[in-house]
């Protein structure tokens, strides 16, 4: 690959990133002699057992080929088949995934608002209404995204209060967690204090630094029944799988994943710090993980857009995201303040 | 890795290999910089294309996550929302993905007794007598393997009467190319030809030498229309799919495709004829690619498989395939053939 | 049935009511002899032709059994495998189905807020975002409820610039025409000229006075293809058909589809009339069809509820749905007004 | 209607028939006033009293429009979301619904052969290789039809059989009884000695004289949770449900469901008697319900149909299918049969 073909370190997505080096080199040592397909080797028997013990779970853990896969499989688990699944309306599931969930569970995504990404004990309440009426549809499944697709992070004790809710009437709770390192980061708390919150969660390896990776955990064995069923129906199954378990265990090995998270974390909040003083732009989430949603005059925005890649998150209110990666650099970063600060100034000359 | 979790060599599947060396140097050589996610980016450009002109396809190409996900992928595309589709019964849509195909796409498949994996004009028009009729299932495609899963080629004459007769009779055809190498090693076409006689193929890496990449091949763009939405909603999408991408231009690089599946087939050719002097064992169909299926005593089998990894086909007639693949070497059949008559000799002792 | 077993006038809903004397004649009627099953019947033949000839359409008609079953069918006609549809937030396939549409189709709805009930260019064009990107779901058909859920009628006008709007969107047009006759009673207008502004509409028989009949009228025979087949899986295929047909054949006699609508109507504007002397009760939407919104203080609620069948549309806001029929009489509604007055009365003293 | 429009009596159906007298006047009678809506209603709580009494069910019975409804509710209740059904080759849900079972539940059928459509232990036995392999389909469910498509009935001592196996195989049971009436004629036993081997079965009401209406009788409560949403997911609630209803309390009074099929079952072995002497017509099935299978030329059969109305079942075998009602006549049969003889006579001179 020459020059060419690679782009300046990239604000726009952590799956702009490439693979890490000790992942890369997991997937290389991996590749010796032959190994019996679909998960039946050493490597997965390695990172599934590991993943296990660090969510402390009881049930049993499934790689799977990406994101998406991982949380329509989670759901698939916990959803009886008539039943819908309450999610904040910012929700991957819900925004990003063209309609995965619907076309795939046959199930009704029942949207709150949550500006801040998160759900409430209060918020879930307000799709009950309906319950035990056949006219409406019926919540089963409560799903939380952890760090959120805003940039902010349910505390312990915020998850806490919906575990119990959920415990209380009769909901069982999924985390999508794609970036779940970045909320153990940033929480400072262990996996398995964020996986005893929920029923079933994922875990995700590509945005912190797998090539392709995610684990589904199930946390108790009665909720396992149908995994690997459905995992094959929804063509999650990876033949040579032993190169998905390598990544994984790649990133639990020295809490690569922790560090990778913390690394992307601190690089948002040092893009945030520098923020502070531009008085063009305002950062309208906290920055818990590694995501800056920032709002600035739409010009800024196209004049940066010429240089650096990033999303527009809403072209209505002229909010963008900016994102981090375990290896973005703070060279990139102060760069990139420059490039903004610059932009501003011109604009305000 | 230590050797103790490596096996001898599998005649297993051909998916019990590991990645080739040169597709596992385009995908370390593939880890520079950033790249835009979900396919905008040059490897992926420059895989597709090259696919495109390889399959003489007027229509896309779309990158997958593994052979299951081409299949309901590509009879997706093909399928009116109420139609079904006619397979043989040994098709791996019918007998090795848990139902995936009815799971997904809500279709049924008309299965065909096809002893040696192949459909005819005649086998496929015994499934059409309820054409019309509201109460049968309506078939909309054809979906034939190549080659196919008993290891049997179609020609391409067989493959010319199948798409005429589906042109006459307002079918598709689906092709299932897991392992479209071995059949074009077989017939020594290129892939043109024999993508010729499809509307939509898939065209398999992963057996061939690949780490985990399979390409769905839409040869006329008005089938390709809600491709890259049905993809993502079949969780087919590869967040870095340049890493898909490069496994695929590895492959393409100097016909290693080819000559992959030339050696895979040539190996099965060597263990069918080293079997030959082996009055015990039956070789039960033509030998065409990579597998070679063959009946022999059932203690034979329970003795080899001490041994060595292989998978019984059919209990019932104690028939079991043997597969060989792109690194499978001479020493290893040889190996393998004399435990085979090893086992014989003993038994008749 | 004993007298026991009824209940006072409903104010309920329009499916309250039994069915219209002349449709159940019409039902004994043709209870005579054989008849082939599953449609092919000449009662089927004559309702189907009429109808077809009111709507104005070329395409076919088909008759169903409920209106889910209209709705569920006919956007299943319009709808790309991948497809959304846009419609009002307040759309009975919205909220009224237990998620039907999504369960059935596996499709999206992309909802839109409509205080009263109707889309406009303007509120779809907000869901049009993300096309072409393929994270996002893809609308491809609007689905619109004439009369709407509020009990609102679109005017021809408004009609005619939603389906220009879609029309220049390469977006499909479905009318949830449940209520159909009540619309054509208000605008004054034939059913074709409320039929040329879908695609596919449904029209419905059962609460206009049948027993349980709908129709779905596919406008043109390119969309009809595959409606057999999907209404059969869809469970909406009748197998002694021809007691569907005659209900439908009895409604349109001597027009008794728009008697029965115009007799409805008048009676929910008869009952509107008399709410304007109330100051307790505010009418919250224009009423133009057959129901009455109206907010009231929470204890006139529960005290009317004792006495009185209807539901309470949103408790939150204290509001009711008051539905009259084709069988409402001049006494019930002004029983049921002295009722609500005397109500008033009784808190006020 | 004119008599134009009736045709001579059917043999192609027992759904040819219209409506029994009986069950017409319990419809009329049910139209008396105001009924709150979708089965709230006296006649309702009557008639599925009345059927869970007779069936002996703990669960609950759900009233359905018609026997695709019946069926694919059924099975969905039983089904785990991964699971697939095994049934005969011959089965209605396999054969007649255009893929219904696959279209709505994405399961997947696993057939049998069962030349007189009776599966099993051992046939059932012949799916389950399987089982706990992530590459096959899995079955959970059984579906058997009493009496089957064949006109056959399984003795209870055959239920029995079949029961326990699924029992000690994890798998339940579903009972298609679209023509269960028939089959309690015949065995001369009750409807709860049927029940009792099913976890979950229909019982027809529209072949045995009803206008259009069928249950779904759940066996336990824990089967019954999903069944009033998956009923309204799939379409198959009626608004003015006292309507089906009325149906089944007439059927049930004085045991008409009884006297009607054993009507309909004797006039079918009246016909199978009177061919005895017709050595052109071989009766290919045992005659033990309603219907008659015969093997005879194809020119009779071609010649029959000018004058009769009827299917023929196997165009291959010249095999058709004669289906008596109940309201078939003796001299229906009679002259019939006199028909036969007549062509068969004019043939052989």
């Amino acid at each position: 690959m020459t020059a060419a073909t690679t782009i300046r370190k990239s604000f726009g997505s952590d799956n702009h990133s490439g693979t890490h080096p000790a992942v890369l080199r997991a997937i290389v040592e991996a590749n010796t002699g032959d190994a019996v397909a679909y998960g039946a080797d050493p490597w997965t028997e390695r990172a599934t057992s590991e993943l296990r013990r660090l969510a402390g779970a009881d049930g049993e853990v499934y790689l799977v080929l990406n994101g998406s896969g991982a949380n329509v499989l989670g759901l698939g688990l916990l959803l009886g088949r008539h039943e819908a699944v309450i999610c904040a309306g910012t929700a991957h599931i819900n925004t990003d995934e063209c309609g995965a969930a619907e076309r795939i569970l046959g199930t009704k995504l029942l949207t709150v608002p949550a500006p801040d990404g998160k759900l409430t004990p209060e918020s879930i309440a307000t799709r009950l209404a309906g319950r035990g009426d056949e006219h409406f549809a019926q919540p089963g499944v409560v799903a939380i995204t952890q760090s959120t697709e805003v940039g902010t992070c349910y505390s312990l004790a915020e998850l806490g209060k919906i575990r119990d809710f959920c415990a209380n009437n009769g909901l069982r709770v999924f985390m999508d967690g794609a970036r779940l390192a970045n909320a153990a980061a940033y929480l400072g708390c262990t996996l398995g204090e964020l996986a005893e919150h929920a029923d079933v969660l994922s875990f995700g390896g590509t945005k912190n630094g797998a090539m392709g990776a995610e684990a589904v955990i199930v946390m108790r064995p009665a909720d396992a029944g149908s995994a690997p069923y459905l995992r094959k129906q929804h063509m999650q199954l990876s033949s040579k799988m032993r190169f998905l378990a390598a990544q994984f265990s790649a990133l639990l090995a020295d809490d690569l994943w922790l560090r990778n998270a913390r690394h992307a974390n601190a690089m948002a909040s040092r893009l945030a710090a520098g923020l502070a003083d531009l008085p063009a732009v305002d950062v309208i989430h906290p920055v818990e993980a590694d995501a800056v949603f920032a709002r600035l005059p739409r010009q800024h925005i196209a004049e940066l857009q010429r240089e650096w890649t990033f999303h527009v998150w809403d072209e209505t209110t002229s909010v963008v995201r900016w994102m981090t990666a375990f290896d973005t650099q703070e060279r990139d970063v102060d760069d990139f303040l420059a490039s903004i600060a610059a932009v501003a100034a011109a604009r305000r000359a």
